[in-house]
């Protein structure tokens, strides 16, 4: 079955190179210079929004949620650094990283020494232009290669900053895709990462088009995608939706997907949620060299999904962790690290992952006691040998193991056998009346539910 | 300990070299032709109670068990395939394994293209003879050699099975040995095989000279002892029997116990029942190869013992497991596969499992506070060194585990001291009113009782 | 951290060469003649009163304690086997272990071999004296080197044993240290021990200089300091302080400190106290050598706080367990195997164990729904690029994983970051009440507490 959803996913939407397409996507929101909040991140959704209806929400400047406060808006016309000779030695226009985020408007001349402790360079990678912020504290600065450092000479310089800083809102977006049960698989990006592709165009890429095909097919659970601000975003959402919480099953933050290293899952912060057996599942049985790390508490938004006050079921799906690749927040994360193979595997084992929670489920067998007669329903072979490794073997694992403290993904690796053939026994046992769903599943997984 | 309970075994019941006792019980049983139902299940048990007073149950074609129905009785006197020349090419009387099992009365002259969908034969093991059965579905068939087969030519052939397929009854055989206490432990084993040795005359000949030497025991437990046919036989004594169930403390299955293969345990459904500790300890401190392996639904009858519905605590004693030696299920399981020092071996581990269920018990110190003066009471060795290895280690780990959490087994476990050792330690301490009967064994040890 | 406490020692008691302070101790205790009751355990509680102010307790004879009785108070002025010259072969003035250790007084002549049974050698170590004793049985004896036995030649001898076997009391030290909290943390060692040094003269000069040190501190806990006849004198404190026992929080057993082995940490019979989880983090970040051991019920008092009517979590810190030196119990144990190096070293991962036990707490995040906002609160280093490695990362671990189900040291072994980390970002976060004590600590952690 892995590998299958792939297939189903080139068929349904009539897409013949998937990481082609969601390499386009990414080529196209590349340039786009965004941040927590504006017109970067306005932009992006509304490009978003051509795949998919996104609703995009609005949360005015000031406005309290949880421990934070939604922060006035950010915009930039233009940015730079002009020498004597009125040459700009740093230019935004040139690449978006040359500015701090959130810098205050400036408009001044000062001598270089009075700039420099403005300036950020990587002298471990002189060609890279490094990612700064200062979100929550005004102040100013650029961003620059160290080569470049190195060349500004002595002298008066013309700093200036075209930005504004006021109040505003704070966008996201957000789309629900319904399903026959009201139990939600959450799905989370960020979308205020400036020019750079890893970080995390490549989550968007990969989760529009999950939310294009989920929405193609009919569905078990409801389905909620987010695009958002990291960390504040997170913040909002959670706090502006606090009362349905206990809606989300499953969840999963995407980044990270585009880097040729294997797929890493880094596990919810309980360590045996449902999703966290699913991924380790799928990515223990791709055969693919993969990853499968232990919850900690940095990263991305699941820093926020999995505070203990919330401790929701929500893992990270990734390629090379944050911080462990040299590209990491720098201008080498570019349209050259993430590769088209990289983003189709991704989306194929994201596909993977979510089959398996949608076919997931907490059953009982009905005729506990004893074997039920699978030979007069016709289930088992007769007379001819049974193949141990086929049908027959899955139906005695899923009737034997059944009994409401397993889900159909504990009794495939309990049992050895693949989760499609764990599934198979176990829609023809429903169909025979030998199997059903756990009375009390809702309420005896608890908080594994 | 582990080995003394063979030699007392030689002693009680005067029998010098025990294999060669349960070979020659073998020899007398190959010929017999048993099938679910019919007489050669009755020969069969009437053979066995020469050794032990078995009572032989009779229960009705047609009575509901659980989700079965007991089968029609079948029995055959002959069965054959002539050739043109009138000569039996397949011929029943040679070998009981030439007829489909449950094969519907035929007679019939058809040409071989006819005939050569019913004909079953082993083309990767040119020389044995499948066994083949159709027990829930009326049908017929031979079963023959590849090269048999190979060698049948062109023309018309004469087929012959004398059988009947009637209402009648299932048979089985039963055995209580009653004990000091309720609790019983089950030993179980199939008895409708026709001509094959390992599987499972081999197990019901351990069954049979364990019940004579337990009978001439004074026995702690209940010992029920049940000669089944496989499935059909052990859910209709579920059925019957359901009511007593909560009596089942501990159980065996035997199978598979005469190869030269090193000794398997099959773990209960539950995995850490009394009788799993039992037998990993039996066979861990044997020094002798063997394998433990996880609870799997497939096998012998703990598939039923162990259905969700009952779940008892039955692991399954055997040798080389079904399907994984290349004459299980033909007629290369004969006199020749089995040995009598495998069977003496398997003999001797099941001794030595009954002998440590017997022995573990539910404790409590009395004296918990502090250690107990064992001085006073003569129990310590004064003056001269203690040896630790010896009876004194033994009294310290009894009396400063026995909490009524841990069993003597599991106390032997943890202390790394043989179990021998740790009993005696007990039963010293017992005298000594420093150790009882832990009040609430039952109930607190719940499923694992 | 660890390796601080040793500086901060050397500072506070103003001891620059601390192994040498505890050596220096041990050379003066060891001349004295102890045993279970008598002066030498005066004497010696006597000597180490100068240190620390030891309440010193005297229990009569006869005194019922748990299921023992406080012996007969045994004391010994002069033994000797005198020749047929009259020139003592054996002299307890030239060595305390000549004689069996509670000797009924004894005046006769007698014949080498009605003398023989009463002496004991090692014929493995010839050069060596065993230790024996007869505490609860009334008899006598001489032990002597091998060599010296086999130069005894026949002929009559002169045997005396000037010693009193009568009622007294029984005698101990305690020192309580009052905390902030009222739970204790109890230090106990064994002060029975005659001329041998590694057991337990080092344990006493440990627990001394530690006394000394904590008694310069300000402390959370409790600290109890005892020093005990061995068995008798665990069993009589218990037995007296039963109802307080409910204020241990944690205990530590001290003895053999001072052999060259590696540090050894048996675990308490819980297995999962939380000194057990300090003391396997302080020796498993030292980085030096050290075994960490599972509870078995022989060795020091451990087995009498450890019984399972008290179950107290107390652990044993030694060196070279008993047992598997070969001066153990022998007159090789003197001052040339405890060396001042193996004390110091021994000195100092008691003071990490206890300062890591006075730094654990069971804490919960006051503001648990996603992370709290540290940048405004000044915790945060702003614009400059966050150090995953410093105080960052451990705020965020500490946030994330305070919810009451672990404590700081918990934390410490789940993030890989150091504990001295750990507990500094604990110190931050609740200077700015985002963190605080578990409302439930002491119930939540039931026996761990």
């Amino acid at each position: 079955m892995i590998g299958g959803e792939l297939n189903d996913f080139r068929q349904r939407l009539r897409i013949e190179q998937p990481g082609q397409a969601l390499y386009s996507l990414i080529e196209r929101l590349y340039p786009i210079c965004r941040s927590i909040t504006g017109d970067g991140v306005r932009k992006t959704l509304s490009i978003l929004s051509e795949h998919v209806p996104l609703e995009v929400h609005e949360v005015p400047s000031g406005t309290a949620v949880l421990d934070w406060t939604v922060p006035k808006e950010w915009n930039i016309r233009d940015a730079y650094v002009k020498d004597a000779s009125g040459r700009r030695v740093i230019d935004f226009k040139q690449h978006n990283l040359h500015v701090v985020g959130y810098s205050v408007p400036v408009k001044a001349r000062m001598s270089l020494s009075e700039l420099r402790p403005r300036l950020y360079s990587l002298p471990k990678h002189p060609d890279w232009i490094p990612y700064r912020n200062s979100f929550y504290k005004e102040d100013w600065g650029f961003c620059l290669t160290h080569r470049a450092l190195e060349k500004l000479e002595e002298g008066e310089y013309e700093v200036c900053i075209d930005s504004t800083l006021e109040n505003g809102s704070l966008s996201y977006g957000e789309l629900v895709l319904p399903g026959r049960e009201q139990g939600e698989i959450l799905i989370s990006c960020h979308v205020c990462h400036p020019s750079l592709c890893n970080d995390n165009l490549s989550g968007n890429a990969v989760a529009i088009f999950l939310a294009r095909y989920l929405a193609a097919l009919p569905r078990r659970h409801t389905f909620r995608f987010l695009f958002l601000p990291v960390t504040i975003g997170a913040i909002t959402w959670l706090a502006l939706n606090e009362a349905n919480l206990g809606r989300i099953r499953h969840g999963l933050v995407l980044t990270l997907l585009g880097d040729a290293g294997r797929v890493t899952y880094k596990k919810s912060r309980r360590g045996d949620s449902a999703v966290d057996r699913a991924a380790a599942y799928v990515l223990e049985s791709s055969g693919d060299p993969h990853a499968i790390e232990e919850f900690f508490p940095y990263g991305y938004d699941e820093r926020q999904f999995c505070s203990p006050g919330f401790d929701l079921p929500v893992g990270c799906l990734m390629r090379t962790p944050h911080g462990r690749f040299p590209e990491y927040h720098n201008s080498g994360d570019n349209l050259e690290l993430v590769k088209s193979e990289s983003l189709e595997d991704s989306l194929g084992k994201c596909l993977a992952i979510l089959d398996v929670l949608e076919k997931d489920e907490l059953l009982i067998n009905l005729s506990p006691k004893g074997e039920p007669q699978l030979g007069r329903r016709g289930i088992f072979r007769s007379l001819a040998e049974r193949n141990e490794q086929g049908l027959e073997m899955a139906l005695l694992w899923v009737l034997n193991q059944c009994d409401g403290s397993r889900s159909l993904v504990e009794v495939a690796q309990r049992s050895g056998l693949p989760f499609a053939k764990i599934h198979d026994a176990a829609e023809v046992l429903k169909k025979h009346d030998l199997l059903g769903a756990a009375p009390q599943a809702q309420k005896s997984r608890g908080k594994q539910a």
